[in-house]
């Protein structure tokens, strides 16, 4: 059972091998209320997963400890364990299934894990480290459905309470559900008034729909960019906490989640990962009630690959409008380009990127087509630039 | 003349208005020292501008408030001025280039200043503020070569002393200087022990070689990335400075400013603009002595336009080795596919994007390309891919 003492005792343990994170000002996530962001991305390993780890293998017997641990996860939790066994000088063995992108393997083995690569997918990796830990009397560290794991994701809970002691609510990313567990359970603890919400992915939704149904539910597949909380069943103490202690849970969407990533990049330079920006989503787009109140959300994690930000960034900046591609029909014969540059120039959009491509079989033999991104403002200086462009007599296609 | 009661002053001034920033260990930058980040990226506006644009705006006498202030730049300046002045309840007028990034302009608005978009080039810009300045009785705030400006960019110093008392050196961008002699005065005179060193665009290296030569230069043009820092000519007051308390300026390339601008990202889920960055691409390519040193980078600024975010990140990711472009020969018969993609599979390289291409007109008529892009781990694992493929009997392009 989690108790009030074992989150006091983590956050003891964890103080000289965790950092305390920032709790920083979001004016700008919701004019509507007072938003702050408890970075856990800044956290050792970019992700708060370090602090359940650790705690777990700090309480470890001397024998324990003599034979290592092994845990199952391509991301966070295994960086967490990697660290927290490395900081505790102990041996880990990580099995990822072998589809894991390569910049997640290659942290883990930066910070001192021994890595074994499972031939299938998660599933596969899971039972080959349950295998090996029978076998080589390893102790396995769960991701989430732990007394001392959850326990050391509570840390989270007395941090914030600390930082802003008049907090009404904390959004909280949720996937299995270890996270919101402790810090739902630290702060119902010390203050019921406070509301704890949690946040899942539409895509990856079992802990949602497992508390509306009062039962766990698995979900056959799981499919979001939050690759962090793509869980597919809730823990059987994370759920019971959950039921007990979270106010309200709601889902995000793919887009929403884009938008939040995008929105701590341009507004407050930090990089969040899909899971560690559901909670950002939640309180942008209004999902839980944060008008007027003092809201702090937990962006659990900043580990995003590289390529899937850069896809978010495009993505981000043609949907709020600031980025647009039109494709012009042209007659192919001088000065047509001219024509259509200056309208937009004109219209104070910059063009980035021109293409011209000879007419496809279905039109004029003589047309080609002008391809441009440009940048602009948002959707209504978009719609005036494509509405001068048809008044100079030019065809959209 | 700036003098540590102003610092002082400054910071006390200052203390309600801006974050005092975190000071973050970042190991991963440099092994062979021990680096700390200064994050006035996660300053409010996104760089430590405000600082010296609030110490000089508290400073007006009443009349020159009720006149209003003036200033001239498409960047961080006229965020930093723009905040100031709503904070000290003051009109504020920006004069910007018309071709300034919209996002930029967008900015600078929201933070409540009235805008002056004017045709032509920076230059075209300040001669407008200043013709501006005489007709309106506008204060022209200076981005850098100005005392209070200056001193209130001193108080960055006074923090870092503060956060970390036994650092051994402190690494600053420089572009007009403003920000160094503020960090280099606060710190030489509280301790002289301590290094202070300049970085600089290879492309806007203006106050390297006017110091250099110990008068003050003007640079034709500058080009580089990091628009944050590309000044054509130093203060002369800023360049009295450097000369004075600086103990050695350098410079980086673009491609080393990208490199750091990544690792910020990928190590620190940091969002640093280039001018941000440069301090950091010194520690991390050796360009100053920071080995064994405690040594703190500052980290000037996070206002990068998500265009060039999204290309440094595409170049970085090549540069590294952890994404790679192979253009493979193929003879147009079935099953050629599989075995290129099979020979990649079996090294572990993960393809992300194929593009096949009919032969241009030089080569054979039955021949085709294979344009692919694979996340590797490295350049050896390239290295290793290609001579598979060589191997196979595949002709690489």
């Amino acid at each position: 059972m989690v108790t009030l003492d074992k989150v006091y005792h983590a956050s003891h343990i964890l103080k000289s091998v965790i950092r305390s994170t920032a709790l920083i000002k979001a004016p700008k996530i919701n004019p509507e209320s007072d938003i702050y962001l408890k970075t856990e991305n800044l956290q050792i390993t970019g992700s708060f997963k370090v602090r359940g780890a650790y705690y777990k293998i700090s309480q470890l017997s001397a024998e324990e400890k003599e034979r290592g641990v092994i845990a199952c996860s391509a991301g966070n939790h295994a960086q967490g364990v990697a660290l927290a066994a490395q900081k505790a000088g102990i041996k880990s063995l990580i099995c990822l299934p072998d589809g894991a992108p390569i910049s997640k393997v290659e942290a883990t083995k930066s910070y001192g894990a021994e890595v074994c690569m499972v031939k299938g997918v998660y599933d596969d990796a899971y039972n080959k480290a349950l295998e090996l830990k029978d076998e080589m009397g390893y102790t396995f560290i769960h991701p989430f459905d732990d007394e001392l794991v959850i326990a050391g994701q509570g840390t989270i809970g007395l941090e914030i309470l600390d930082q802003l002691s008049d907090v009404d609510a904390v959004i909280v990313p949720v996937g299995g559900g270890g996270l919101i567990s402790g810090i739902s359970f630290a702060i119902k603890s010390l203050n019921p008034d406070i509301k704890v919400y949690g946040v899942q992915a539409e895509g990856a939704s079992s802990m949602v729909n497992s508390v509306h149904d009062h039962q766990i539910e698995k979900l056959e597949s799981v499919k979001t960019i939050a690759d962090g909380i793509a869980v597919k069943e809730p823990g059987k103490l994370t759920f019971e906490m959950c039921e007990k202690y979270v106010d309200e849970l709601v889902t995000v969407t793919e887009d929403e989640i884009s938008t939040a990533i995008l929105t701590l990049i341009e507004q407050h330079k930090l990089i969040a990962e899909g899971a560690g920006a559901v909670s950002v989503a939640a309180a942008l787009f209004n999902k839980v009630p944060v008008k007027g109140k003092k809201v702090v959300c937990v962006v659990s994690g900043g580990n995003i690959d590289v390529t899937i930000l850069s896809r978010v960034i495009k993505r981000g900046l043609f949907k709020s409008g600031r980025s647009c591609q039109l494709v012009v029909e042209l007659v192919d014969k001088p000065g047509q380009l001219v024509g259509v540059s200056k309208i937009i120039a004109d219209h104070g959009g910059n063009v980035t990127s021109v293409h011209h491509e000879r007419a496809n079989e279905n039109s004029d033999i003589n047309g080609c087509f002008l391809r441009i991104i440009m940048e602009t403002r948002n959707q209504e200086h978009i719609n005036e630039i494509k509405k001068a462009l048809v008044d100079g007599g030019y065809k959209l296609v």
